[in-house]
């Protein structure tokens, strides 16, 4: 750790990346605050300073080295190290998060999942496969693993969030739509479909007043 | 329309709503700003500010009005209008939204699956039928489609988000990894997975670090 960032500023600076990994020809070989503010929807003084934030500056009209730029972002996030992960719940949206080519570029590892299903135990998603969840504990402990991924239903997400932290996970992502609670030395993001949902329909909304009220005019 | 909220707001509030419809015991009336910020850790002044935006005041003490809060929040997000929507890229993700049994509380009403795999066309994922991309257009103009939510491989996004923009989609919830493009009458919403896992990351990294710091003192 190397650069002390805030949260938000963390989670631009990934987008930036991804931006950075995906739409950059590779002819190109610098690209402006001003093409990376277009794409994320940001402003461009927001772009140079998060930038800034992690040494990362900009050569006047040339802007920023792709690659230079690629290569610490990577590094102050943490996605050269392996994180060593679960998860549990191998239902569509677990499976889908663990197929998720993504997230191997990112240093999350995937090893193993589990369900309570006995139909689904000892078979494979992707090259996975599928444990009870007595073997939770053993498995996590042997592996030494770091994260768990939750994708069961809302009433065992806390359960399952118990066994985790027991186990010694010191990171827990769930996609649950529960809030769970885990000690201070845990890290948990809870993500939240319906707050994107919520999102959306709000704008939608709002920009259907407006054209209302255009025609109203 | 009849309350101006800015994004972030929005989303809180579908917060809020989320904890008073999971979390509060029926035998409950009343809810302080200070047990909604606990749960979902934002300042209570917060909780309190987003609540005025939307004329909602607590009383001294007792707080705020469960079903009163619940029914107002429904009525600024936009939950209790019929939100009607098409899915295209019936893989594991897009099978999994189709059937996360939330989103009909908040209006999302999914009429129909699309994908380009002729072995999936014709099939159901719970009630809801897949059809091939070439109905497309046709049954997003005659069921009155509102909001398409992408679920494809990156490659695909832009052409299936051209194609519902044509077909007269005003929304567009993407959750493939690139950013779509689309005219300025359309919003549009773009669910980064991986910003969500580089936040957890990183704030392992922060708390690693200051167990490694503690220890040295």
């Amino acid at each position: 750790m190397n650069a002390k960032i805030n949260r938000p500023t963390a989670e631009r600076l990934s987008l930036y990346y991804h931006y950075l990994k995906e739409h950059i020809s590779p002819a190109e070989a610098t690209v402006s605050s001003q093409q990376i503010a277009d794409i994320i929807k940001v402003d461009p003084t927001l772009v140079r300073k998060d930038m800034a934030a992690i040494s990362l500056r900009g050569r006047p009209r040339a802007g920023f080295d792709i690659e230079q730029a690629k290569t610490r972002i990577r590094e102050v996030l943490g996605f050269n190290t392996v994180h060593r992960t679960v998860l549990v719940g191998a239902g569509r949206l677990g499976s889908a998060l663990a197929a998720y080519p993504e997230f191997r570029d990112y240093g999350l590892h995937i090893l193993a999942l589990f369900d309570t299903n006995p139909a689904k135990i000892g078979t494979f998603v992707g090259a996975r496969m599928i444990y009870a969840m007595s073997e939770l504990s053993n498995i996590v402990r042997s592996q030494n693993v770091e994260m768990g991924i939750i994708t069961v239903p809302a009433d065992t997400a806390q359960s399952v969030a118990d066994q985790l932290v027991a186990a010694g996970v010191t990171g827990i992502w769930c996609f649950s739509a529960t809030q769970i609670h885990t000690p201070a030395n845990v890290v948990v993001r809870q993500e939240h479909l319906s707050a994107g949902l919520a999102d959306i329909l709000y704008r939608q909304a709002v920009k259907r007043h407006e054209q209302v009220e255009q025609v109203a005019e």
